[in-house]
Parts: C-alpha cells; sequence; structure tokens
C-alpha cells in the first residue's frame, strides 16, 4: 500500500494509506456554504408558511435544520467512516475531513473521545435537532425542553472536545491559521448559539411554572 | 522514588512512584456507604419537616444531596489530585481512587476523557445538586429544568465514560469481579436514576406548558 506523508501535526502520526485531499479548501468550504444557504433558505421559506410563527422561531428552525443535518451527514459520516483519510474517490464528505484535521488531527487519529462525542451528536443529537422543527413548527408542549437538551449535549460535546484537547497539550493543528479558523472559528457557533437557546429555553420553562403555579401551587405528574 | 508494582491493567501501565492502598475494600466500601446513610438520613428527617413536601420531593432530596457531594468531595478530589496513586498518607481519598481503579484503570493513567467528564462533573453538576436540593425545598420555578439539566449532564458523562472504554478496547480492569463490582455496579446508579429524574422532569415541563397553553396559546420570553 503506497503511503503519501501527511500534513498532519503531531508529525509522527501514524497513518498507512493516507491519501492527500483533491479538493481545494475553497471548494469544500463553498459547497458546504451554498448547501447550508439552500437549506436555511428553504427553511425560513417553509416556515413563513405557518401561521402565527415568529421570527425568532423561523430562526430556530432553520438553525435546527442547519445543525441537524451537519450533525447527521457531515459528523455522520465521520463517525461511520474511520478510513476516511485513505479516501481515494475525491468523495466530498472524505475531503471534508482530511482537510478539518488539519486544524484537529485527532479525528485522522480516531482519538476516541472525538469518536465518542461525534458519535452522540450524530446518531442522538442530528435526528433531535429534526424533531425540534417539527415541535417548534406544530407548537409541540416539549418544543423548549428538547431544544433545551439538544443545546446542552452540543455545549457539553463542545466542552469535552476542547478540555480533552488542552489536557493532551493541544498541539494537534498543522499551523496557527488552522488553529484559529478550523479548531476555533468552525466550533465557536457551538458554543454560542446553543448557550443562547439554553438560556432562552431556561427562561420560557420558568415562566412557564410561574404561570402554572399561579393556578396550582404544584406542578402534578402526569 | 521506589516503585511498588502496581494490580491495575494494562500491566505495563507506567505509574513511577505507585504507593499500594493501605486500606482494604471492605474499610473503603463502609467509610463510603456509611457516610452516604448519614448525609440521606439527615436529608430525610430535615425534609420531614418543610410542609407540603412529597414523599418523592424529599426522596429526590437526598438523591442530589448524596450525589451532589459524591460529585464535588470523591470525584472533585480526583480531579484536583493527579498523583493521588502516589499518596503514602493513607488518605481516605486517595485510597478510593486507588482502589477503584483496579476496575478502571484509566483513572490512575489520567486518561484525558475520563479528567474532563470528572472535572465537569466535580465543578460544574455537583454545586448544581446542592442548589438542586434548595430549589425543590423552597418550590422554585427552575426546579425541574436544573434537574433536567444534571440529570442529562451525568448521562451524557456516563455515556462517554462506557464509550470511550469501548472504542479504547474494554481491557482496564484487574478482573472481572472488579470489572461487574466497580466499572459496571458502581456506575449503573448514574445510568438508571437520572434516566428516571429526567423522564419525570420532562413529563412535568409538558404538562407545565399544556396548563400554559390554556390560557395563552404561546409561552412568552420574559
Amino acid at each position: 500500500m503506497e503511503t503519501h506523508s501527511h500534513p498532519y501535526v503531531p508529525q509522527d502520526l501514524h497513518l498507512p494509506g493516507y491519501v492527500p485531499c483533491f479538493l481545494s479548501m475553497s471548494t469544500i468550504l463553498s459547497v458546504y456554504a451554498v448547501s447550508s444557504i439552500l437549506v436555511i433558505s428553504f427553511v425560513w421559506i417553509f416556515s413563513g408558511r405557518i401561521p402565527k410563527k415568529t421570527k425568532v422561531e423561523r430562526l430556530l428552525m432553520c438553525w435546527w435544520a442547519f445543525t441537524g443535518l451537519t450533525h447527521m451527514i457531515v459528523e455522520g459520516y465521520f463517525v461511520f467512516a474511520p478510513e476516511f483519510f485513505k479516501d481515494k474517490s475525491g468523495f466530498y464528505l472524505a475531503e471534508v475531513w482530511k482537510e478539518y484535521s488539519k486544524g484537529d488531527s485527532r479525528y485522522a487519529a480516531r482519538d476516541a473521545g472525538i469518536v465518542t462525542v461525534e458519535g452522540l451528536t450524530a446518531v442522538l443529537e442530528g435526528p433531535a435537532c429534526l424533531l425540534a422543527i417539527y415541535a417548534i413548527a406544530t407548537g409541540k408542549s416539549y418544543s423548549y425542553i428538547l431544544q433545551f437538551a439538544i443545546s446542552l449535549g452540543q455545549l457539553y460535546g463542545t466542552a469535552v472536545y476542547f478540555i480533552t484537547a488542552i489536557l493532551e497539550g493541544d498541539n494537534f493543528s498543522t499551523s496557527s491559521f488552522y488553529y484559529y479558523a478550523y479548531y476555533i472559528a468552525a466550533n465557536a457557533s457551538w458554543v454560542v448559539i446553543p448557550s443562547i437557546i439554553a438560556i432562552r429555553c431556561w427562561r420560557n420553562i420558568c415562566a412557564a411554572f410561574r404561570v402554572q403555579g399561579g393556578q396550582t401551587k404544584k406542578p402534578k405528574v402526569r
């Protein structure tokens, strides 16, 4: 098996059968950006046809569609394709992870913590995000607690992601460009947005209990 | 530095300065059991003096006291004492982790995933458990969402704990006795009880929104 030298750090990382990226960084990012914009536009237009949905609710539906499909398709591929770095076909999702590993080589190295977090995210949180769109669209009583649960899962996963890296020396990036562009910037959305959503859900849930408290002093389990 | 051979698996785990357990297994477990019974008894009696608390609420307060103090004291010690396996003083908490490492040597080996999960558990979830006792005692509107958040964090942590072990070969126990007694049985409570509490909170929160939905169709953010 022919092995090319890989661009990842640490350089002694053993990746037998590694095949370099076929697609350029701009191609990879453009495909992801255009797909995301298409998904978000579709959900924004579709949600505008549902009566009595506020702009915040419609924005949330866009976020859940974007993040849910990212979890299921992009991260799902990583979880179930341990040998993506050997891909010779130029398959887009393999290229994504070959490229992203320049920001965090633990992906190519198949670090157990990374695979675990990505597995929970892809398999549990991904489908739950799509359920959240349905819950918001139809005004289900579980809408807030579901969104809260997913956001907390995303925050826990991101915390594990960053803290394990720090404990292991924080030296998995090919260069400081990839460190800040991929490892920091690409993950920042999954810290900021879930935090905002979790706080919003927390407040709404507390408000619902205060309303209920005005009727009967103590909520009853069904 | 004198190094004793350690009892952990894998046997080639390098633990320079390791000092064997001073306390017997029965002593370690008895101290934990007696302390836990004292805490639970105290909270049960104390909660009986609060008007209108149901038995379920009082049991929950006992659980949050037990699990919160375990997180803060026992797991907190592990997080901030990376060299517990070198302890020569027979200090109880160091002995706990020397003993528990027979069920999961990743503790002695200071695995990054373990330290991360234990860190989040000790630093965030521990104090949150004590807040949950106060929230139940005083009937705060955030009582259910707080208990839900902690339970979900415990479940996510336990999932990371078990899945990373499986991905890394599930071979960290000194014997099958320690595997089942420590690694499986001791952790089972933190799968079963948080699941039950999370389901109970989910149902109560949905019920609160149905009550609120009877008044105004859509909950408002404050």
